[in-house]
């Protein structure tokens, strides 16, 4: 289990030849960082990684969690993350100064999490769910609430939830019952269950704070009645000490993959005497959850790249290993049997999932920066970058997540009858990364969100906008000769993409919401598609620019391999495209009139 | 666990309303049977599926077989199993009455097979496997061969397997490198190590009848080299006493899925004292083989089908119970929530897997007959159909495999988080289906099959007897107005599949055998979907036969939602054919090209 699991030369060519992150320190907030800076931190992530995280993916597979007398007992080595992690910073990383924190970009703390989910998703959960949770206190909560909660949250002593799912509501949470009731002395009692809280309570930390959604006795129906409370296992009493705060465990999930961290089921004010405290104003719940919800869907995404990628990186180093077969050419079989990558459909399977690695992990970087630029600009400039935020998100989250099924399972197939046994670790990455199109919303909640909300909000504005960002790109890459073919292919698909978006908003016009919304999932399949072609094709004016230089053998290796990628990406993944607008622009209802009686046989 | 796992009502239309299996009762072999006795049969398979085999599907899973002390202990219900299997006739299905078989159609054995496999797929495989070394004896085994092993064979007393696979020579059998040494005895002795050998030895049966391929000394290279011997666990000793036959179960492999049967690896002589007898002439073991594998590669895509059926009736299911969410024309949260199955997207996941199921059902159940007609016909027309099963089974073991994965995902997906707790049992059909793109041949290996042998074989006879069958039925097709446009669309695609074979028979002249086969898996991947288009379509001209008459409620609701379910297939499948031909045209041999240093970072 000591391989390979990311490309530490991939992440430095995103981050500076096509991000140029370092560009931020440009700017008051960054200006304390230098590149320098920025890479001593992604080495050191990646050494974490390695040492700490990585060789402990199997034994926290194979010994998953178990709840025993009331306590969820996880791998001895969380207790050294979550120590780890709170001393080095790592859980701070993006958080002020002031708070303790790093203060560095989304776009830098973005790729240590990728660097944690390749190393051992897992184990990388209990830092990043501390950080997802700390973050809600720090925009929203009081002072007071900051100086209680963040120095031990921040410190790795304590770790962090987002309690939203109740067992009546996943997916639509307007529906959620869990109850807080006031009371005359500034808290909240809560009441109610949550279900598939991630790190919901284990025994590597001294308490865990849970972000919950609950509604105030007699609030509003529906989503305008939900607020949000910081409610933790142990609260404080009048002493400062520590006691028990009435929310229990009552089971833990056994589960396909992502075994390592426990997903817990929770039974909150059982005894009357859980204590919550409200963030900010009642009633805004929803909408403070939402502020959040980009980086922990930008999380996910960064999630299923860093196991796509370290599944890549397994099944590159078995395809240069194992020999079997010959060439056509060669049909002695006396002669020695060549490594498999020597097949040009094993090469197939490698591009494949190195272009939707790098590709993915492209559009994540793309967010980060578009999140740190929404950070540190003002006025018309932070509006452009928050509202292209918001109409990749979906993307962001939901196309490294479905991707990353077949990426791995392409991975697997690349090990032959091997890849199916656990003697490789293919099989648990093929395990591990189904949540990811699952939690943080379903792709098809995604889908839904980009047709239905963020295509056409503010009057197309923010779809304007990526209009833009793809054309200007398109622009600059016919600059250059040896990309003008590919350019011409994303502006085809492009032209596709606008004709099938107001071929469907005319539907929603003509024929309701019902049919307009019905094929969002496969609207987010060709968004995503033509959206990572984009990304490919950035990454090849990287290329070409460096090519133009003069370049070591393994440098120009490297631009090499990456040029073959994407290729390949245009070749094999970009005429996907043409299928799915086919279906998009054909006006056949036939999902939205099946009815229940048709699935009797 | 006591759920529906397949439709009975669709396994009927399948047999008497597309495919007439009743008709093949007028040829003398099948004589003996009538239509009420195919359904006592299939009702039977039902019944013993639902009793005996499902019960323990999730048993199975979590107590997988373990070597004890050289023993491979297997889940009890493995002996009840084989004896009833045995018992009742099962095993022996298809085999001729001379031999104690049941001399049924192998259209009424492959429906079996879906149903054993719906119902528990780890235990459907000692009887099936049984069954496919049976054949190779009964095929081609003297007449004392036949005698020795197959009574107890059929009577489940004894498991078989097919012992092909070493470490070395996995998909390359031209280099397995165990050696038969001819005696003076009639025997050879068998030295060698094979791996991955499904139900290679447990506690169930009382000997095990291995299928070996070895070479005997001296024998030419390559494939040429390879011949066929039987060589069970245990031998009769002059006396006819059963002794141990020096065969070592060196390992079992813990695996993904499909735990309920023992994956084993073999150490053969390592006491030089191992017999093994000759089936057939020597260097004939690869042409036996192959014989055998059209019926051993439908039985893989008839096992995906089955797993696929039960994850699709399991999501189905729970689709209809599980309330969330609201229509769009609800705003008020405080109506009730709705069933999921009521969301269009959810619907659209659930046709999805439907229209998987039944078109590849239907596929298999299509190559079964041709294989009857291959069996009791003459001249031409057994040629004809011999060819039509070639060309087709890379089709029928590949498309259902890959498709699969992405089905019984799909499935898991309706779930939401439950799909990926072990209370449901998606996640082991996601675990369980994953093996069949790779055992009886890996997905590219039969792209290679397909495009590189059957497509171009006897002049590409095959492929026009091909082209003709969907051809007849799009002719039909085109006289019943509403299938007229579905026609139209399967006879735009067959014109882009005689496109891209054209264009790719031409490359292999220009180019070389290379770049021809590159995209081997893509080309399969597209013929695939065309044929399955061509099975609904055949379908769809049976689902008006049956609408054209008068029809009871639950009648007329079947043949609906089987008619929304073509729909389905031709609006959102057939049209992924146009980016793969897309790409198949393309003539950027990028795969070729790219070499191993550029896969260095």
């Amino acid at each position: 289990m000591a391989g390979k699991f990311l490309s530490e030369r991939n992440i430095k060519f995103l981050a500076h030849e096509v991000f140029d992150v370092v560009s931020l320190t440009k700017y008051p907030y960054y200006k304390q960082h230098n590149k320098k800076m920025f890479d001593m931190v992604l080495d050191a992530a990646v050494k974490l990684g390695k040492d700490l995280m990585h060789p402990n993916l199997e034994e926290m597979d194979r010994n998953q969690p178990e709840l025993v007398d009331g306590k969820v007992n996880v791998h001895p080595s969380v207790k050294k993350v979550m120590k780890e992690f709170g001393e080095g910073g790592w859980i701070g990383t993006s958080f002020p100064n002031d708070m303790d924190g790093e203060q560095l970009p989304l776009t830098i703390a973005g790729f240590c999490r990728f660097i944690f989910s390749a190393a051992n998703y897992s184990s990388s959960v209990y830092p990043e769910l501390t950080a997802g949770a700390a973050r809600l206190i720090a925009s929203f909560g009081s002072e007071e609430q900051i100086e209680a909660y963040l120095p031990k949250m921040l410190g790795g002593q304590w770790q962090g939830t987002m309690a939203l799912t109740e067992p009546q509501a996943g997916s639509s949470l307007a529906d959620i019952s869990t109850t807080a009731f006031p009371t005359n002395e500034g808290h909240y009692k809560i009441r109610g269950q949550k279900i598939f809280i991630s790190a919901g309570d284990h025994t590597a930390v001294n308490n865990v704070i849970h972000l919950m959604l609950a509604k105030v006795e007699g609030a509003p129906e529906g989503v305008k009645g939900i607020s949000l409370f910081v409610v933790p296992k142990k609260r404080s009493d009048e002493n400062g000490k520590l006691v028990p705060n009435d929310i229990v465990v009552s089971q833990i999930y056994h589960k396909l993959g992502y075994k390592g961290a426990p997903i817990t089921e929770l039974s909150i004010g059982e005894k009357d005497d859980c204590h919550g405290y409200l963030i900010g104003k009642e009633n805004s719940g929803l909408f403070q959850m939402f502020q959040m919800m980009n980086e922990a869907r930008i999380g996910v995404g960064l999630g299923a790249t860093g196991i796509s990628s370290a599944a890549y990186y397994a099944s590159l180093d078995y395809t240069k290993e194992r020999p079997q077969g010959r060439k056509y050419t060669q049909k002695d079989p006396a002669t020695p049997q060549i490594p498999i990558i020597e097949h040009a459909d094993v090469k197939r399977m490698l591009l494949f999932q190195r272009s939707i690695v790098e590709g993915s992990l492209s559009l994540l970087t793309q967010c980060s920066m578009y999140g740190d630029f929404e950070h540190i600009m003002e006025g018309d400039e932070k509006e452009k970058y928050a509202l292209l935020l918001d109409i990749l998100v979906p993307v962001a989250k939901s196309y490294p997540s479905e991707m990353s099924i077949l990426s791995v399972s392409q991975g697997l197939q690349c090990f032959g009858g091997y890849g199916f046994c656990d003697d490789f670790p293919l099989e648990q990455y093929y395990r591990d990364t189904r949540i990811h199109p699952i939690h943080e919303g379903t792709t098809a909640i995604h889908g839904i969100d980009i047709l239905g909300r963020k295509v056409t909000m503010h009057d197309g504005k923010a779809y304007k906008y990526y209009l833009d960002e793809l054309k200007n790109t398109i622009k600059t890459a016919n600059g250059s000769p040896d990309l003008q073919k590919h350019a011409k292919q994303l502006g085809d698909s492009l032209d596709t993409l606008e004709e099938v978006t107001s071929h469907l908003t005319t539907t929603v016009k003509e024929k309701g919401r019902e049919i307009f919304l019905a094929d969002g999932t496969l609207y987010l399949e060709m968004f995503g598609i033509i959206t990572i072609a984009w990304q490919w094709l950035l990454q090849g004016i990287a290329i070409q620019k460096a090519q133009s230089k003069k370049l070591s053998e393994s440098e120009s290796n490297f631009y090499s391999g990456k040029f073959y990628t994407l290729r390949y990406f245009f070749a094999y993944e970009l005429p996907k495209v043409m299928g799915l607008a086919k279906r998009l622009m054909d006006i056949d209802p036939l999902t939205v009139e099946a009815e229940i009686k048709h699935f009797n046989d």
